[in-house]
């Protein structure tokens, strides 16, 4: 949910002499969108920006390597299956991993707000430092800044990464061609709720856990697996839903999947039901979606459910060609719906 | 500022039961160190941070790139001399180029609070993307959260940069060298006072401008110049002080500068007497120190005076041995006081 999107179509153009910044903005819906293309990607245009990926490729001497970035503001800073600092290391190695790259450093950048306890940041650090050394990639420099009580809610942590990405690998959102199979890597929503009941004070809180984890690995496996992964996009904030249409307007083509080929844990859809969530909108924090050949795509299946972190994979539909870049879905009940990006705001402060 | 200090001994350790964070430890004085010590070093502990410069270098395939992460709180967000967003190019680039390094990409982070006007947050994107161009650097990644009001101050930037460093060069604080020359290149404290005073409202805050500056093209002219600057390190966040300790502690060895020949504007003489403030521990945003060999120390300081934003540069003294890394100055009335970190808080969200 970077800097992406350029295809869409807005009914009005921001009003930068009154307008002002809403949640919407930071939902990772149309809103995000908009605000990314009329103004970030304006301002700072080029080519490697346009690519609208999650990360940008870069040349670097005879190599190319991976550069992304990412604010963590997640509330509340501790959830059940891991904390903002775990979380801003899964994150910034999972969007690395998806251009292929095998990710090595990362920066950590704090902004403290006074009075934050110093147990609390001792614990985070300590999970920062856990994660990265679970997941082999180094934390090579940082940044420190506090505000003043009431200018922060407690800490935010921006972590940005650089992986190296091997000669022969081309992962890119604009590679997406009809005919392609779409695979996710397991069941969606976990993160989304578990911190929304936590949040909440919710007593099924206990049961459910965010699945944030390091995608590195799996993603070792994939590209091992088969030689043309041709996409691959964490589904974080927006969810399932946003990665599709994200990946739709950048390559111009449409997707159809299947309702129920997508794995959601019951307590899950029950949470959904409740709030009134659609899972397909719902953050993930280690899961991811790939677009391959529809040749390989049982190879890459079973290379992903092999791996401990993709056990529940599944091909859940198609790339097709579509002038409109829709995404639909063929409803358990038979139909066909849209599935189309979030509106609004949803789960704000949800990463 | 960043990830930094290792020889430095404190009172008394962090008490990660019931401390908490305190303006101070946002400073750049000693309280910063002893968090980043004590706390990130402690967790993160590899050898690219254990360097203590303020960007890591990084082997990657056949060269070495550098990189480092800086998140901007100031406040306020426009000053005479620039607003958050150029200060947040500029002051990249430059923990970049310290390295010796030629600035390539940058990433941007965007933290939004609820409310803020898109006219100010145009002014500032458009600043960045500007002030990058003349640069000649990329910002090719970002990422954008929005919190509720009253969780931030309007917004907050992290950008985070890449940069290529040439086979031949090694500029890192533990080669200073006893004997080797310490050059500034310019006048000090300009930035914290233009921020200071336009803060506070003060009627002389036209008068004085931030020296925010990009400084890739006069470390390259510096470069060129001379076969071996040992190292180099920009003004920041507790200044030329600041800066000055950091060094010798890493490196292990004493400093002893003129007074004299440090030159300050009358103008920031004259605010740092009503604040109290030492015009040695304020914030720079485009004034670097040097420190070479000091039989090439009058080509460097050529180089760097034909550079427009060298041109009241000098040679300030040298490094000495002295077992306690102290920084000492012989001052305008012929005495010797001995140079110290910053202590407690001087100047807040100054960048």
């Amino acid at each position: 949910m970077k800097m992406k999107k350029k295809h869409i179509r807005f009914p009005k153009r921001l009003n930068f002499n009154n307008g002002k910044v809403e949640m919407s903005h930071g939902s990772g819906g149309r809103a995000m969108s908009q605000l990314i293309e009329e103004l970030f990607q304006d301002a700072f245009t080029n080519s490697y920006l346009r690519k609208n990926n999650d990360q940008a490729v870069l040349p670097v001497d005879k190599g190319k390597i991976a550069f992304t970035t990412d604010s963590f503001v997640i509330n509340p800073l501790f959830f059940p299956g891991g904390n903002i600092g775990s979380l801003a290391v899964h994150g910034t190695i999972n969007d690395l991993s998806m251009s292929g790259a095998e990710p090595l450093y990362l920066s950590a950048g704090f902004i403290l707000e006074e009075g934050f306890p110093f147990s609390d940041l001792k614990k985070i650090i300590d999970s920062m430092a856990k994660t990265a050394e679970n997941a082999g990639v180094k934390i090579v420099t940082g940044d420190t800044k506090v505000v003043h009580r009431g200018q922060a809610d407690g800490l935010y942590i921006n972590t940005t990464g650089i992986g190296v990405i091997p000669n022969n690998i081309n992962i890119s959102a604009e590679r997406a061609l009809p005919g392609d199979a779409i695979l996710i890597s397991g069941p969606i929503g976990d993160h989304g709720i578990a911190v929304m009941a936590e949040r909440e004070g919710l007593s099924y809180s206990t049961s459910l856990v965010s699945d944030a984890a390091s995608l590195n690995g799996l993603v070792k496996s994939m590209v091992e697996a088969v030689e043309d992964i041709h996409v691959m996009r964490d589904l974080t904030r927006g969810g399932l839903a946003a990665a599709m249409n994200e990946i739709s307007t950048t390559a111009g083509v449409g997707m159809l999947i299947e309702e129920s080929a997508i794995p959601v844990r019951p307590e899950v859809l029950a949470a959904c039901e409740i709030f009134g969530y659609d899972p397909l909108n719902v953050a993930n924090e280690g899961k991811l979606m790939a677009i391959c050949p529809s040749e390989t795509s049982e190879i890459l299946l079973e290379a992903m459910t092999n791996h401990p972190l993709g056990v529940q994979s599944s091909i859940i539909g198609k790339v097709i060609e579509d002038e409109h870049s829709f995404v639909e879905m063929k409803t358990q009940l038979g139909g066909r719906r849209l599935v189309d990006w979030i509106s609004g705001v949803q789960l704000p402060r949800i990463c």
